[in-house]
């Protein structure tokens, strides 16, 4: 387990370490309100897709127990404007849209009185938060046993406790390869333009006692034609039916140089993360940010006034990844199939 | 030509325009004595592999004018020393053993007297900036002729006005293109760590008129997969005679992503960078710098104290390579016989 906790439930607000201070300052962001949690989603205070699945989650609970009605279609009314609002915050995660509709379907089969469903919402976005838990702690102990002894792991962005309610999907079967007692050293991409590699992984892993290099994101060519990485392992942001992933913008050109060296790409995410309505990674919208995140680091300009392209995601056929490492199985081709096993 | 001065010789100092500073401020360093010249290419105040083989030469210039002395052994004692600590500054560029080596024939050719002799380093060490900047034009007429009509064209770190005596050499390429009347786009990559395209590449193209776009370096694949480059343009810090290119980190990664696109890739440099005695790739020395560039922007940590890599350079091979754009002509497959045809 991972030994800071990336969000949780306190005396009726929303506590979380705030990402964007890290590796710097390790202060916590409480939110007092639903538009709090939907600010620190924005800003990313936090991030990463099973993460702000949680956040919207305790967002919809915060928000729900601060309404004063005692009418109950106003109330629900309500919790489905507190949703829309977090909903809108980031639009390529899926967890988001799953964590909302889990909370608005106990919101729906609740009979008892407002107060009754107030605390049956928290109920729920806590037992969603505990089960992100467990279910990494099932995705580290799956994916493990695909990474060998003595092995060097490139992870990308930060899929790790940060990302999830803690141990991380990416990280997790890191995690859980050292918990079973490998050997692993890892190797972080910075990740711009958000530098969640830098800022974060490193920052996470080194916390935790795992060995971590970090390395500019251009230098993933010249470390795998060493013979320097063994096995790629980050995490997806949305999967389609067919395996697409989308995932942290970088993904797809380490997915290439993956291919070109030989190298086995794994992507390991919960199962929450599979959208099936979605068919392949076309139809999966892609964030685009603020360019001031390109033109400016640390609220420092390193860059003159130009045109600046700032996807926050890209897309990974399915071709070029090796297998998907889920708390149930690890999922080979042919994808369509096997991730529809998974919800048999 | 472009609008600002790399380096100039001027009133027996040595003027650049310091590229730590740029995009920021446009400020000047002055060079009074070689080792100012040593300390700026050590800083990268002035880089890139052609101008740092000029700013090679004037140190060299620089230094020998210094000597006090009417023993012509001393005087040449004196001038081995000062080349050797400017050779010490950097060991990937080729075109700095180049420039110290036709610095060092000039001496051992002269019989005059001292005076005479520093007059004679002097002249050769502009003799090498004005032929530098006619190189690059002729690089730029010769590649200019690759790129179509309405293209985008990529380019990594900086082998511009700013990493020659002035025009370029990838974006002297660019710039005969535009003066051939083509309509030209140029994504810039910010190649990290030292952010040249960022920093350096979008302000000399924007202050010159042409149009040009930044994104982060693990932007490419994404870009390449949405079929928004036509080609890509770099330059080169050192060819084996094999056409492998030593050229700024990423510039592997980028060759790969390209061959799986199917989109040409194109390296213009003078024949000065060519490595005659290099067979191949593997014998390229690649300088690792300083951690900090990595866990540090601007000064600000962005990092937590972990093991860094930072390899300044990596090797394209020949087979990722579609051209050589060099002042005499384009070289394709096979590299060996056409770059040893540049020499006869």
């Amino acid at each position: 387990m991972s030994s800071f906790k990336t969000i949780e439930w306190k005396d009726n607000r929303v506590i979380m370490i705030d990402q964007t201070k890290l590796p710097n300052e390790e202060v916590y962001f409480q939110c007092q309100t639903y538009e709090d949690v939907a600010d620190a989603i924005k800003r990313m205070v936090i991030r990463g897709a099973p993460a702000i699945g949680v956040a919207a989650a305790m967002g919809i609970a915060l928000g729900a127990i601060k309404i004063e009605t005692s009418d109950r279609d106003i109330f629900f009314g309500e919790v489905h404007k507190i949703t829309d609002v977090l909903l809108a915050t980031r639009p390529t995660a899926v967890n988001l849209f799953w964590a909302a509709k889990r909370m608005l379907r106990v919101l729906n089969e609740q009979q008892g009185d407002i107060e009754g469903i107030k605390r049956r919402l928290v109920l729920e976005a806590n037992n969603i938060l505990l089960e992100d838990i467990e279910i990494c702690r099932n995705i580290g102990r799956v994916g493990a046993e695909l990474i060998e002894d003595n092995s060097v792991v490139l992870t990308h962005c930060n899929a790790g406790a940060l990302a999830t309610g803690g141990y991380g999907t990416a990280l997790g079967v890191i995690r859980g390869a050292v918990e079973a007692g490998k050997n692993i050293k890892v190797l972080a991409t910075e990740t711009r333009p958000f530098l969640q590699g830098a800022r974060l992984t490193a920052w996470e892993l080194d916390k935790d006692g795992i060995s971590v290099s970090l390395i500019t994101d251009n230098m993933v060519g010249h470390i795998m034609s060493r013979g320097m990485v063994d096995a790629v392992v980050l995490g997806a942001d949305r999967i389609a039916k067919n395996g697409d992933v989308a995932n942290k913008i970088g993904t797809y050109s380490i997915s290439v140089l993956a291919k070109s060296h030989g190298i086995p790409f794994y992507v390991a995410a919960p199962i929450s993360t599979i959208d099936y309505d979605c068919p392949d990674g076309n139809s999966i919208p892609i964030e685009e940010r603020n360019i001031n995140e390109v033109t400016h680091i640390l609220g420092n300009r390193i860059a003159p006034d130009v045109n600046v392209y700032n996807p926050a995601f890209d897309i990974t056929p399915s071709e070029n990844v090796s297998s998907i490492i889920t708390e149930k199985a690890v999922v080979g081709e042919p994808f369509t199939e096997g991730l529809s096993e998974l919800i048999k």
